[in-house]
């Protein structure tokens, strides 16, 4: 991660929260006060953001220190000790909750990505992200993605191609789009092309897409659809997929499953911050 | 909504997405293209957000039309159509997923919201939210709070003040606590003050605390606090409650019930965006 | 005070005042050329701000050092040394009129608010600020009000409500704009009514308003206004309120008496900044 | 006045004052109601900032109306109408405050130049400001002297050449000086010297320098150095110069006479919007 | 190219130049003048950024009218008229040599890319840009390159891999380098190889990179390279190629030739305003 | 230069070529390797920005050191050492481009003004640059300038007159032109006159011009105004003058002749990074 972009994220929360000033703590709590604290799991997890969460006190005071006892990717369990630190008691109290939000979504992300992932570990394909992530923190959730054994896909619209319908459509069909877009982006970027059914397949394997999507595809036409491609492209699963439907597809031989609930609808790792 | 902030939201999200570029749609697209599209709903909810969502593409280009089908608050279920668009297809794809995705967690909160209001609708006791939120986005997230029937607590360390624990280890008690800031912040404030016992209720009482958090108490403490307290206070139940302890807190006679996982962990709500 | 949003303050004052360069000092002055300088009073008053004219200092040059002699709320004499400075000649000659100008400001304001609260010290009343502070400066404003030992009202339109003739006028009277306020803003904020009269007075006490102003009201209507409420809100009084004023206002018993002029029309204090 | 610039300041100012949002008024105002409103003196004066004023609503929402009923520079009176507003209420509740704190200081300013430099109408000598303006508001503030009928001295550190003591200090004396930062800044750029005595003075006309200060001198001896220059250099007088000197130092010839007081300390001009 | 950061950098460009104010203009200049212009070539290239020109304008006044005559990529005369102006003639002064410098210097690398590319205009080669652009400018000067007829290399750091010699010592060896980061980095990006000679070359192939750059190669191993290659990877010349060698390197059979001079040392191309 | 701006240009230039991360270094470079590197002159030329370049690598990472080993200004020869760096491998990988496309350009504009410079060394005029930069560019490359030789201009449209013919036009002539912009700008700044022939000198030298511009006039009419002057103002030459006729109009006896192709057309020194 970008450690200017990471920044820029913290200072924006920590904006967000503190505003004009914490009102309580200012006004409680001498500023020479030292204190210590411990950051423990509430829950069993994979811990994810350790690096980020310390960044936030050091932006607030570089007087706070922040001692990981594990690292990212790491299993964790209740009751356990994540990271000690020290400092000013204002800076702790301040930090607290802003820390703490993206500790425990970052964490949540990588539990869950990790908890997908060990549904099928034991077959080629990877499971990965979507642009469905939360506005602004991006950077942080495909991080937590990779923390939690996952894959990331194209960051945003920028890095990589993906033909969609209607782009097929705006086009005239897989062919032109493939030829007219190849003609155009970097040649360092890949080509996916997303398709409904093996005859669109057939159409993009030709063209040379590097990268086809199977969109809401059954797992029988997926099956077919590793069959035909015969490792000419990769395949990438997509559409819905959950914990119930991801061993079979994954089994189907695609090389790819992504999904988009990693990202929206993971439930944050509920973490604690106790001062001693 | 400060919309000059609702702004500066989403022109991060569309920088963060968009970056230098949307490669495949503007080397496939043709510029003067014109195009139609309609919201649709994929599940059943309470839709938040829909303004944000035009606001995405109105900011990406001018020429685009988005007219709300329904309101924010709405019920809506699947199938439903909650906006059409219209205007150039390239502003239309490439704002997609951006707007999806704040309009999709800004549904998921208030659907969430308003499934646990529903649990409670016949007591007093109003749930509000907490400064778990999502980094950056709390300003959208309060409102879908607001939207799905819930209540705003504080919204940051700057506009109310909450003395917890720490807090009143560093000021000595909770009556120096409470004295203290009392005479140092705007009279316009309220003070909270947070009890983990009815004895320290009792102080909290005494030395005149406009509002009293019971932390994780018992539903039996809390019907003695309610009794002890007699209305000299406001009450908010806080800890760990959920959809299978939030009727019996309720019950006990409390005015506000705050929940974190109202923004931390409510799972996308699920819209998609179909060109016509 | 949030530092983040206090450093954003400064390098906004010194972008504005060196642009590309201070192109006496940097074609003039060698960069390893180091002096020495003290802070000076050229009047008596109240100082306020000295940290805050460090760290003008700090950000331009990490290696200046900056001693204060006293602290801020004391008082300060003609040809008193208030900070010792020392380091390289360029920063503090290209700092210098940033930092006095930060500071001369806020000491004024503190100076006025101390000459206006030492005129009513032996009464309950408080003096407080208002929102007629200098654009961009609210925050570095409103601490040095406290400095002087005034009170702060709300900082903006976000964190307390103040409802005024003409929301008064929208909402259809008195009693429904504070019901409706209060149900749908953050339980944690207290509630103003801006009252004109005695009839308007006793409404919003019984509608249970927490704080009324009375907004120019005579001496003699503020004398009956506090016997009416008899303690059942707090009391402030506004309005047009000077030195000569100030006294009978406080006597009449309201708590709070607010002065806009304590901020707009602050004489600067003038402080200078000798280089040895 | 460049405009980016002048909205940047406007944002930041409406930013500050509306945070999150206006609780008040959106709690209570509905969306769609229309109001009309009048600016107003309070007291006499020159205007400067109406357009300011006016666009402070425009970036707010670009659905009110402005009318300026009077030009920047006009004398004011007590009583008179200065603008018409038109449009959302909500939008004229909130932008207020903002609106009023720059034109009430932008007029103040303007007021007092206009004080100023009537005292000295038949003089040739006139009146400029300083670099001793309000952090973050230099551009307005300078507007508004020259509205007042002053004129401005260099913007910042950056658009001329202004050699005072520590400079010559450093450069070894002013020959030196001036020989220097002649060989170094752009030809465009105007070389000014601080001066305490006549000799100063002479070094100061014999290396060339383009206009001296005369810092802090008696008024006879500035007429001395008025007859010693002899119109080879402009002559600025400078140094705690007020109503009462003003009109001396003036007749003794000096060109230009530089006033910090105009911006540091000139009380609000007051002035109120009505809604109707 | 994404409008929100075209509009980013022509903000800062007119900050950069215009600062607080145009004093030439603005003082001489009544705000309501018009005027109309014409942008005129004057010498033969080819044009790149004339709706970037026009946006200049449009930003600093909404009421300035720009007229294109001709499209980005064509080919211009020396005396030809490319864009016709009306507007208010301040907003036109002052825009006039921020729109010029983005224009000329777009122009300049459309038209040095043209100039190679017609050498080569035969062969399968394409010429491509690299990462040396001017730093703030890279999203223009590489549309520029595509307006010339060149292709864009990756845009930064962040959209494609290049493993040079110091990747390579770090990772152990190109094949553990290749698979290393093939197994973290997104599927949709392609991996590139600089390799100094046909061992490294060999070796490239073998563990299966999407493209490899030949590195200061002599035509004769490029030749070579491209014979053992046989289509299994796209394949880069790179390393001082210009107007001599192109065509030789071109007719090795490479693939792509990038070339950095294209954006780095391309001279502006000459173009005026006038108006009329 | 001011350094807080020129950590600016360094922070927006890193952010655009890393993104979200440098894909390929982070991946495979170790987090905690260390190297040594030098950077190395591939041609002859004069060097500038060694400490832009130095600190490039430190916003990246503290803990780079960066050692010159030369002076801006020095001349350079193909082979030699111009700078020692040390420190984590990734920041040196990552922050090389961004530091040598800026120390190729600020070099290139360097040698390009030292080599001009260098052909009328015997003579009293001197180069000085013009507003043809690069947009965001402009503090690094009019530094470029100086450190080549040359002298600087006005920095941008706000730091001085400069009254063109549009001007002139709208103000009805050159008198009236300079005289009003004489009483309304500060008197810290020069006013310059563009005249195309000798009698619009005749009359910019009777109303005072300080500088006059020949805009594109012949050598003999240069000489002509030269006697005509007679050192009454200071004399610039303008318009497409280039090594060829660079000479002659010195030997004209002009004060200043400004070139845009200093700046606007000058190639990148080629400069590497090699890391031991």
């Amino acid at each position: 991660m970008n450690q200017l972009q990471v920044d820029q994220i913290i200072r924006r929360a920590l904006e967000e929260d503190i505003g004009h000033g914490d009102i309580t703590t200012d006004n409680l709590v001498p500023p020479d006060q030292q204190s210590q604290g411990v950051m423990l799991a509430k829950e069993d997890g994979v811990i994810a953001g350790l690096e980020v969460a310390g960044r936030v006190f050091a932006l607030l005071d570089a007087g706070v220190g922040f001692e990981a006892l594990i690292q990212d990717g790491n299993q964790i369990h209740t009751g356990q000790h994540l990271a000690r630190l020290s400092g000013p008691t204002r800076a702790l109290l301040t930090g607290e909750r802003t820390a703490l939000n993206l500790l425990q979504r970052m964490s949540g992300i990588a539990t869950r990505t990790w908890q997908l992932c060990r549904l099928i570990q034991d077959q080629k394909a990877r499971i990965v992200d979507t642009r469905k992530t939360t506005p602004g923190l991006r950077l942080l959730e495909k991080y937590a993605v990779q923390v939690g054994g996952g894959r990331n896909h194209r960051f945003g619209l920028f890095d990589a191609v993906l033909i969609k319908d209607n782009h097929i459509r705006a086009a005239g069909g897989i062919t032109p789009a493939v030829t007219t877009v190849r003609s155009r982006v970097p040649h360092t970027t890949r080509i996916e092309v997303e398709v409904a059914d093996l005859d669109m397949l057939r159409e993009a394997l030709a063209v040379g897409a590097d990268i086809i999507m199977l969109d809401n595809m059954s797992v029988e036409a997926m099956q077919e659809a590793v069959e035909i491609t015969a490792g000419r492209a990769l395949l990438e699963a997509s559409g819905g997929i959950n914990e119930q439907t991801l061993a079979a597809v994954a089994a189907a031989g695609v090389d790819y499953i992504s999904i988009g609930a990693l990202t929206h609808s993971a439930p944050a790792l509920d973490i604690s911050l106790d001062l001693l």
